[in-house]
């Protein structure tokens, strides 16, 4: 791969309303802003075209849902090209009537439409009712060789899986790039606020650590919901080094354009000090392709 | 399992002289203490009974190894007995001529030896030359249930392996046991010692937070080697909850007993919140059994 060995992430920290159109013309705009200020890889949040509606089941939320390629990736391949710049944009992917995912698209710097990976894992949980919009991913773990780094794309709740870090990192990801809708529960956010996002944040670092690579998550920020109720998303859009040292973090409450390059020479140097991919017993590990350990019944 | 809902750990911080016989007398004694202070599960340091011989390649070290069950285990298994409480040993496990592992051992709490796990990650890195003493581990990852609860024990370098994590979660593991020896690199301190701290702890962290287990890591303190090289063992033996919440840590510097409780229905709490193994895609993790992702060549 001839890339270059430093690449400069932008993180679109953002608000989402409740109408498509306008969050695509904001995050345009950011996009356009990331740009000029430097960025080469280019990320949004997690389904950023929308409020996250997966707080309730509602049957029309489905008319959210759009094709890729679409008129939004077509929109964000011509911002590609015009700056020369890779774009990470998490869409509610209609692949066929009754058969959507939760997909992100990667936009090569050329403007093509390089690839898409399709959530893996799927999350379903009080205000997270995922499993009623999204098929799982039926994609694997994928890793996409852009103008300017190898690139692992990964969403929100593959985040708590070393399973799925891991075998982005394998195919040779350089990036692992999580857009990401997390928030907290209003009422649970005083006893536990800290420890869910010190969580998220810890696991995640540690994919840094244990794979060698940088990892990069953007989040929504701003109330969504109810006024008694709802979500409260969390922000900290953060990037990790392949040490797992966080390099910057965004704040908890603002929209904000997170710019942050990454030499990727210090993978090569992590992994020769500390080289864990040498020693995986991968003779051993069978088990990981169980359910439970339970031998007799699964 | 009839097991208690709570179980108090004793982590025994401690330096190590390069006299076994002197080393033993000193575990038993902290054994005794951590048992009269309330621990029921006393945990050692990786290969308490020396000094940390890694650290060169020397033919006449394997002098040091003994049989499984032999007089450690013997000794160990007559405290555990009169104290009623559960130990977990680091040993260097002599087999047969030629053959030895890097071995912990659970002995339960009525002074039997209830197994054995053998160091399935070998490190093999300036001053930590493991491969060459160390056959690696054939006996894959283990949980062992005891009067206190079910434990899972792996071995130092293990820690930076998601994967035998998971495996020994997936066993029914309720506590993750390290025995390790860790330590700085006197030249590297200044400038990478906190990173390098922080990783180890955050990677172990992740594991908690992933699996939904409490982690203990148990440590050694004090300079080895020469007094212009060898390793400062930075000690912070510590103990994280389920979510990966630190709940007590020990010094970089000192010897130190360092008891936990650990209330085991934090587990069920934890996984029924964030149902991480509802939703692991073992259909798409045979990957995960490849060195890497190259699928042409391995």
């Amino acid at each position: 791969m001839n890339a270059p060995q430093k690449l400069t992430l932008g993180l679109v920290q953002m608000r989402c309303s409740s109408e498509p159109s306008v969050n695509l013309e904001r995050a345009c705009a950011q996009i356009e802003a990331a740009a000029n200020a430097g960025a080469d890889v280019i990320c949004l949040p997690e389904l950023f075209l929308s409020h996250y509606f997966c707080q309730t089941t509602a049957i029309e939320r489905f008319d959210l849902a759009e094709e890729i390629p679409g008129p939004t990736t077509q929109r964000l391949g011509q911002l590609a090209r015009k700056w020369g710049k890779v774009i990470v944009a998490s869409l509610f992917e209609r692949r066929a009537p009754g058969l959507c995912h939760n997909t992100a698209v990667v936009i090569d710097a050329d403007g093509s439409l390089l690839g898409r990976y399709r959530k893996m894992h799927i999350p379903d949980d009080p205000l997270y009712y995922e499993k009623y919009y999204f098929a799982p991913g039926d994609l694997g773990f994928r890793a996409f060789t852009t103008r300017f780094g190898r690139l692992g794309v990964l969403i929100c709740w593959d985040q708590w899986f070393p399973e799925a870090a891991r075998l982005t990192a394998l195919q040779g990801a350089q990036v692992l790039i999580y857009p990401t809708a997390i928030g907290w529960h209003p009422n649970e956010k005083a006893r536990w606020g800290i420890a869910q996002h010190s969580a998220w944040e810890t696991v995640q670092r540690a994919h840094a650590i244990a794979n060698g690579v940088f990892v990069a998550a953007i989040n929504r920020v701003g109330h969504e919901g109810p006024s008694d109720g709802g979500l409260d998303f969390w922000g900290a859009s953060f990037v990790a080094d392949p040490f797992g040292t966080l390099l910057r973090r965004g704040s908890h409450e603002d929209e904000e354009l997170i710019l942050q390059e990454c030499d990727l020479a210090r993978i090569d140097e992590t992994r020769r000090n500390w080289p864990f991919l040498r020693d995986r017993r991968i003779d051993a590990y069978a088990g990981l392709l169980r359910r439970w350990g339970d031998s007799d019944c699964d």
